[in-house]
């Protein structure tokens, strides 16, 4: 690719010196020309997700009859050549780019016809033998065939994602189970609170994932409405009402997903919407993985002179200056990527707002973010399951010294004194650094039996009242006899 | 309310004079000090909801024999009273609050304690007679009460909002029929396309709306799963499972709404995606919105500089300074909506993330956000509706007019001719001011019976190839023989 | 205001009944009935400052000899009465209002249109007496009358808030001096880090808060240039040259502010980037606050199961199940206001990118979130300093305490041995329980009396090598001889 | 770097084979494998700056004799030729990764090690010769050096764009002199507004871009304060103070940048508010190309049915279907860039507030986004400077027939009929299809000779009462005895 040598290509702007060998063209340049913006190609999964539609478009305006045998098996050869990766290298249009993705379809339209014309016989460039736009992008638009090769592509992406997501959900189910009788401290507002079991927390952990996965998976059947035969605007132009339907049916065949005709092509091609829908499950995802971070971090804090209620498995040194230091680096990159994630996810809806009228020309950038999401995400649940999550351990007898020393465990006592006298005999206990059992004893407000079993850890973990028998009137509290016994 | 008598409240924290006739009590006024932030009270919808738990709570625990008859009745008729809106003005705390919520959910406490204790011939802020903690947040904690009156609060706005939102859809689908005769030219990038119907755009705005209907429908369910019982941090300490069931019975039947106990209470104590997820849906809407606004507003300008397609009906004066004229403002007011309401996903999305261990403490400002969006949707659906959508008119020979004189209409002849030679003809139309017809006739690639057929516009705005029985064979476009017609 | 009595009042596009004591007339009413959005009134401040522009037009206006003094005296007079307050009832019109707030200054137009007539003997409604457009907006336009008012307004705001966070900031300076002395460890990653003094940390809050002062004043000087004279799109017709300075001198000398005419007034119309520009800044500060709050929230956490470094003042029960629990709640709060006013910050962005041509016309909904941050961001600052940040307590054993147990101070020793040996001795240290001294000694590769010196934690604090003296060779750590010392 | 043979390295957490060739070591390997997550590795820009505080700290070291001559040595020519891009394929940790940077930071040093243990003559991996940590990071930690290598990166490619911005803002005031004399019609709200010149609307875009540049450049200085020598958490720990203060002369000498220490180590380690700023500065920036670039899109739209006042340079054929068409492809990318730089300041923004007590460990993706930011800025605004805003041309003939029949010009008539009754003959105008000359001269208000005056549209581009000798008396409009002339 690095010869000197060129042809020279024409379009109506005027003509462009194209290297001899490259299977690109002269819209190529001209975009790369244009926009060397971020200096990343395209999605290589979009690659392959558009050879997918050109395949099924040559295939079909054979079948209808508006594309000669020669020409549509020579189509159907290199789509399916550039599908297995061996054109990567010719796909050099910048992921953003202005035009609405026309580059990048005429990008894909140039390497396929100069495939073809190869395989024709003919000379790269040559297109009386067979024409980027008159042949390989026949009764299409950049309107429908980008909007569909996305589609593709975040279903295919999106299906990874989801596989992932559920490993990981599983992955909190196990941790759960696993601590599930390691009584600790719950904490609101960071402040002790009551008393509660690690596999609880995990286990929530595993119930917001899953409604994470839920999600996610609802915005999927809005994938498989495809707007192939839109052309232009939705109208059909130049698309026979045959060739809309078998091409559809055939894309379906060639991914497996049961993709579908747009009821209504003018919508499908103007409206970005379904895509907003895709990032914003993920956002939303993203947003519960960053607290599930933080609390992870949070609780492995230390390990001496932080709560050290968990320890994450070490995976490398984590200081440069500070010997033996290790850090929570798995969930640091959790949250990372939850940044990137909403990040992106701005971006989208920017792009999305953006449509116009017949389409939305902002496809490229909108493309970009939504495919990086998914992508990054699969990869930092796949590395946080693996190398933090599966490798937790919890650090059961300080999680039980914790309950132990805390005054949170006064709460059992509501029911039995009424708030107003607890929180007197909390305030002591907090200030005074006697412990709630001793205080309560000292005012005679309960008797050493009675609080042992309503401060039974244990018991506060599930829902009910503890020492509920005790009660004597099932309406009366011990509050009335006993407001004088406690004196702030 | 504005008497200097004042009466003494104390708590585990010290005293405070409150106004004597005021129902609220000392920690309210704690609140009402320490938040001085916004200026606006708590939404009202939440005031009813939480009045609505606040009776659901009292009737429970009388039935389960904790609270005695004579108290729960008082409390239930003072939550009936809150719930009609006597005591709004009693509401003082701010919508944006530290917390957690505590602040709202003890002045409801007090409020509902004092109205009682007068129900029952006591003096307000006596709470020997009833207590707002013991007795009116019994078995309740604001971390389980709140979230449930956040559902019931979201729900109640969602339906108002969906009922509006399928009549804006039907506005839109009345308008796709009222224009489906109008042709006009489709622009993307703002360049002229090809032809298309005025009724097809608007068909596709009421297609993406009744995909924003689906997608807000689809989060309702969510609102279900209440966490009533789940006390403090989910466990349900102090909460009797015969209680926790029941609790949540009655408040499916106060509110209509097919209220149930959460699955898992921890979780649904600490998350708050269900809400992210409701403001995500919104968002998504109003990035819809906002784009059919915009091309209203760019349709109807001019109007004699601009495009003026369409006319929207004036609503007032538009200018202080500009006489006669008179400018899109319902569509801008539902911009601004949008931006709003995108600005309060943010909020909701950043809130969200700050969530900690067993509870997100960020809630007031996450409530104070979703429900301003829900309501101001609402509203602003209601007028652009009524006041512009239902009188948008057609300007029918300017759309026409668009059409004959647009170059656009050339596409079809691709088909024909093949994309090159059009694509030179094209650019000889638009730089030489002729006409495609008279082009074509020159060059003499068609006849005037084939270009009659071939450019008609209504034709072009269904699927189907222009003149598709002209092709003399059928894999043969004229493109070969005329190669050489058309010079650049 | 409460009659039923009406006046008709008429406008080129037809007549509406009028209350008939109301200040306000039909353009107030035509928005009021098209824009019921949010419930929230325009910004006093707002009024209080469009008041004063209205004056200053008038008097120029009589100046240049275009308004009759007796009509000028008249307009003046009630615009007075406007600042002062005297008619706030009569704003009616909604902050998020379509129309790039023309309802708005016609909302105000009318009102001091008809408190003119009133003064002049005439009758409300009467608009041949003196006209709202013709006099009272004589040589304005919403266009420039709009933004210069909300410069007005930002600069009073502003400068109220940054005495403010001058306070504020003074506050962080104290309580830095106040902990000067206090150890205790740093933290990164939430681990064990390196010895550090609170007074330390606190310094860096000043610090920061600092550099918010200065870029927040540094936005305030973009807000002296005003517009006025640009009417509706910049190029001042309709504007006398001699209106043009003489009506910002007016400015200058009656709000006290530095105002001067822009220079290009056509960009000072359709640009709002100054603005955007401010809110940038005051998301910059409520970034940094929200660490600030999250850290405070951290070191105070507890007061047993927790960090508890920190006593925060207690302000409210914390509660409304769990008894004495106290919360950070001012904290929560400063939370809270940071996503308000990042959340408001992404509004300002989406309606500043909405400008069109001459004109942004989303201003309303820009200014109502702008003034709103400024408020409440005020607000939230002055009750966090006096209820929180003074009140803030070190506790100085806990900190000394982690100190003394923890393994970062073994940093100290890399000059002396190399990050090599001194990891494994890390790693010994945190996986065996003990202590860093116990290790140097029980390996032998430093004396008791050099620990002394080198693990003085006070001497970590500041800048240098613990123990430099010590170095034998200047180049030579022990790192070689004890190489085989400390085994793995 | 192929080949199968590794060496085995060490270090506190175990041993891991690396390549036997490679520069690299163990600790950049558990990165790799920890973080496999967007595929893009650290920003070149960002490893030539690392480079450069490297060299800077070991001449140091060396002169304040902590670091013999012949360690320092080596590694300086090691750094020169990592600075030098000799090692950009060894440097493969990811953009986005856990641990704040320390593992690009050990990448950096094992690089550096292993190239300067080589030029003395040792085996790559055998750090008893040098070592990463003790030699190469000697009196550094990731926590000083990143934010210093940030700094220098930032400023690098922040001149490059200013540079680019300087050039972007004085071609927009070329195009404002050369339209200069182009009259046209001002639009607000997308409707037909008063008289504007071509010229003013780019002389517009050039002072907010000016602004822009005021602002990016206000933030430069921030960039100065280095951290140098704050080691783990800011308290210079490790760093002799000679060190501290020779570390930034040469980095200052080695940059030519103004660096100097920042006066508050622990406040300049732990915020990234100064990060933060300049992207907010860039967002502002960002917001207002988007304004421009749309407004061009839309002045430009058509040819035929749209606006068409100026005309863009084609630059690629705009549809793989329409033939002929050209699309404003470089203006939508402006627009798509824009989304990008506002999505990266809101990762940038979460990523900033995300930092906790002394540290920041989420700089990683802050870095990532904002380096991106300043490059796609300057790559957009390069290409749309050359390919799009150089040859932008007018249509003069359009712009001056849209004034010619537009009724807007009629806002003159004002100071002297009044607004009620120019508001009358404007909609009579707009309505009837008849010109406001010929509706003036119908009721008689005008005369032929003082409407030749009144409406000369050049006039009113500049501030001014058109006509204003004409006013009979100088406080007299016609207003009063013309008002029975114009019925509705």
């Amino acid at each position: 690719m690095s010869t000197k040598q060129t042809r020279t290509e024409k379009d109506f702007l005027g003509t462009k010196e194209v290297p001899v060998d490259a299977y690109y063209g002269i819209q190529t340049l001209r975009a790369v020309e244009n926009f060397p913006i971020t200096g990343y190609p395209m999605d290589v999964e979009l690659i392959r997700s558009i050879a997918i539609v050109k395949k099924a478009a040559a295939m079909t305006n054979m079948n209808i009859k508006r594309l000669q045998p020669q020409h549509a098996n020579a189509i159907v050869q290199a789509a399916d050549e550039v599908h297995e990766g061996k054109f990567d290298d010719q796909f050099i249009v910048d992921s953003i780019q202005g035009g609405a993705g026309t580059s990048f379809n005429m990008n894909v339209n140039e390497v396929i016809a100069n495939r073809a014309i190869e395989l024709l016989g003919g000379t790269k460039g040559d297109y009386t033998v067979l024409s980027p736009n008159s042949h390989v992008n026949m009764a299409q638009s950049t309107n429908d065939v980008l909007p569909t090769a996305i589609r593709i592509s975040v279903l295919t992406l999106m299906d990874k994602l989801l596989s992932t997501m559920e490993n990981l959900q599983k992955g909190f189910v196990a941790k759960a189970e696993q601590f599930d009788h390691v009584i600790k401290m719950g904490r609101t507002h960071l402040q002790d609170g009551v008393p509660i079991r690690l596999g609880q927390e995990f286990s929530a952990y595993a119930r917001v994932l899953k409604r994470d996965i839920e999600r996610v998976t609802r915005t999927r059947s809005y994938m498989y409405d495809v707007n192939m035969g839109a052309t232009a605007v939705g109208t059909g132009l130049n698309a026979d009402p045959c060739y809309i339907s078998e091409v559809v049916e055939r894309l379906e065949e060639y991914t497996g997903f049961p993709l579908k005709n747009a009821e209504d092509l003018v919508d499908a091609t103007q409206n970005t919407d379904v895509l907003t829908q895709v990032s914003a499950s993920l956002k939303v995802c993203m947003i519960n993985m960053s607290k599930i971070a933080n609390d992870l971090r949070l609780l492995a804090s230390g390990p001496i002179t932080g709560i050290n209620e968990i320890s994450l498995p070490p995976r490398q040194p984590g200081s440069s200056i500070m010997p033996g230091k290790v850090n929570p680096v798995m969930c640091e990159v959790v949250n990372q990527v939850a940044f990137q994630v909403i990040g992106n996810d701005h971006t989208i809806n920017l792009a999305s707002q953006a449509g116009q009228l017949e389409l939305n020309v902002m496809q490229p950038v909108l493309v970009f973010n939504l495919l990086q999401s998914l992508r990054i995400m699969n990869q930092a649940f796949t590395v946080f399951k693996e190398y933090c999550l599966d490798g937790i351990e919890a650090n059961e007898d300080i999680c039980r010294e914790n309950v132990e020393k805390s005054v949170g465990v006064i709460t059992a006592l509501n029911p039995h004194l009424g708030y107003e006298i607890v929180s007197r005999i909390a305030r002591q206990a907090i200030e005074g650094d006697r412990s709630v059992r001793e205080l309560c004893l000292l005012h005679d407000v309960l008797t050493e039996d009675e609080l042992n079993v309503i401060l039974d850890p244990y018991e506060m973990t599930n829902p009910g009242i503890s020492g509920a028998h005790l009660l004597e009137d099932e309406y009366q509290m011990k509050m009335s006899n006993n407001k004088q016994g406690v004196k702030k």
